[in-house]
């Protein structure tokens, strides 16, 4: 199947072998972002200053996500992640958390489905503490930003999502 | 915390104490969407047909996520989930894979986070697939369509992603 | 797809609806044998009897594995088990140990898949600890033995492994 | 207790040390098999051409249980993967569906119980998704087929199953 | 073996049987903690108020480890808990987070174990997160304080630690 | 905040980055005790000799846990131990078990945080398999005994628990 490397010969799905790639340092950025209302990200404002830290479960959320990674996803490779930060910034226009999140590690395969998955499980977790108060949120956005260390380096990718 | 029943008075983290909730049949649906290329989209058509299952696979990867749910969002109640179903439809204008999950339980708290992971997780084993020949994949419009069974029920929300 | 259950209309997979089925008490037992040299077997009997318990550490692995089963299977549904037990029984002729998986619970569905889990990890973990000596051992005869509180009961089948 | 290394001097179960041996390429082939009547592989083999896979989900099942090895295997070390393949075959004559597991790694310990587990849950997702029109499948035969990288090459053990 | 109910009659290990118990609601409150110096203790508190919120990720770890208790603890039982808090507090004399843990369900069998697991847990994140600057931190007084709804009610034991 | 590195700059909890870390070979010793009544010490050391092995069991979840670190302790890195041994040892005056752990490996962090868990999760196990004859046991004297092969070496602390 042209390019789908996780698929054999036969169409059979596998988990590719990467033994002869070289051990390189490999970092990936993902974002995303959970779309709500002007009052409820207020109510996230308030709570992350005040008391009730949103944010702070949310980010805790996504790096403990970003260590379940390959448990999550069929084919992906297990991998000793070296590093895991996961950031929460509020938006305004229109009312939103933007969630980052930068994955590293020194091994055979990159690291950008912990990227994203961290961003997802983050963003769930947003969803999750906010939605007795707004069940309408929506997200969204979520796209690799920056990844290196592989045979393809990636800038910004810029389609709207 | 106004509203925000994931925190106590002090506003610590707490899971919410549900015992006292009835146990009633509850139901949620949600979708999201992974946007891509043309020519991505006709390559996982061409899969789905022949050889190589992008959507057979990502099926699968949803509806186990939707069981660990309570593994990776830190306030959610584990549940004995009765159904789980994900779907995964083409779309053509923007061209993308629209994801529908579906979850049910008979129990004391809702399964709409049941259903927004099993979306999520669909969503990023198909960039996992894909991604070698289409990085710039976006994944969104992850939203709550429906949920019945509790003390509220949610019709389509349409606020845009 | 005549009878399979697990795909639906369009012969996609799907986590079965049991949410209409009724809680009744369940029970199943299901049995296996993992095959060695006599003097493999020997050396495990010594082991149990003085130091070094192989089947003692098989029969933990092989409860805490009927647990994991929803984990492990894709479209199993997630149970509270009630009861798990786990026997291993050393047979003579030819050299094998007899590993039985009795598990049990209230629920909407069978546990059948929780006590060939148990016999399939319990069987694994004894290939594990004898494998220095004999990595010949042979996995088989895995089985359904018993099962009851669902639509069907189920007796001895007798087909040979 | 002689030769059973997962036991120190005094019996204790433990997690043999292998910080000392040299990372090398390893590798372990493992198969079974799952006996079932003539019919219920004709459905299997219907399904994989038209709808219903059983052998595709039965083989990220087993992909995925590679992954989960040292979390159902007590003294099993955890292990970077860095290839799993799982293949289904169909036999006639016993009918039965024949599964091979490849796994890889370059490390300190060997693959082999990684790739008897993925056998072991890839049958035991077949016998879950066919079980309703066939419960007296019988799984057996599960050996391991090739192995090296370590100090002991094995090449195809022939004792019955 | 006298009172150890979680051994048969052959001293077998086994996940004992509560299938006949009846379903009550259930509540274990269990406590521990963590000695430190006084300097370390301060600068818990002053990260709680301003920046660094130490107690705030215990308390989610101990929540989170509260669901994994089955999974941890070989022969617990999977119960789907309906609550779960954990406090944490500062006390002078000696220097010491003291952790309060308290479960909840409707069920079978008691949640002794989850509270004591998330009084663990919670203390080894306040150790994994201060041991830069405090190695010699000492955890102890893990004790179940109180719990009822099953056949014995237990009230705050005083041996001391 | 001062010392505290899992907190960046702005207070955020954070993975820390060990990428550029050695790898080395790295070591930790931890201990802890479970203080019980002398007939209930006595209950366990019957049990050892005969039947009902409190001691093997407790040692095998205390392996099992170190394993499950990096999923427990959210800050934790994910980390490929090449060796876990656990040890339970009868203490008379006070009546206790005193469990120990090692773990190892070859890496760029330490393995403290698998030694003191792997002591936690055999205690709480321990108390698990006791408690219906003796639910007022305490767990105690947590600590960190040796560490060696990253920047501080660590002796035998001696603060009381």
């Amino acid at each position: 199947m042209g390019g789908l490397t996780h698929f054999d010969g036969d169409g059979a799905a596998h988990m590719v072998d990467v033994g002869d790639k070289p051990e390189t340092e490999r970092r990936a950025v993902a974002e995303g972002r959970i779309f709500m209302t002007a009052e409820t990200l207020a109510l996230i404002r308030a709570g992350t200053a005040k008391k009730g830290d949103v944010t702070g479960v949310a980010r805790l959320a996504g790096i403990m996500a970003a260590k379940r990674t390959a448990d999550l996803i069929p084919l992906c490779h297990p991998l000793a992640l070296t590093r895991v930060a996961v950031d929460l910034v509020p938006e305004d226009d229109p009312p939103a958390l933007c969630i980052t999140a930068t994955c590293a590690l020194r091994g055979r395969t990159g690291v950008e489905m912990e990227a994203l998955t961290a961003v997802s499980v983050a963003a769930l977790t947003v969803y999750d503490m906010v939605k007795a108060v707004d069940p309408a949120m929506v997200i969204g956005d979520i796209r690799l930003v920056a990844k290196n260390g592989g045979r393809r380096a990636v800038g910004t990718p810029d389609r709207a999502g």
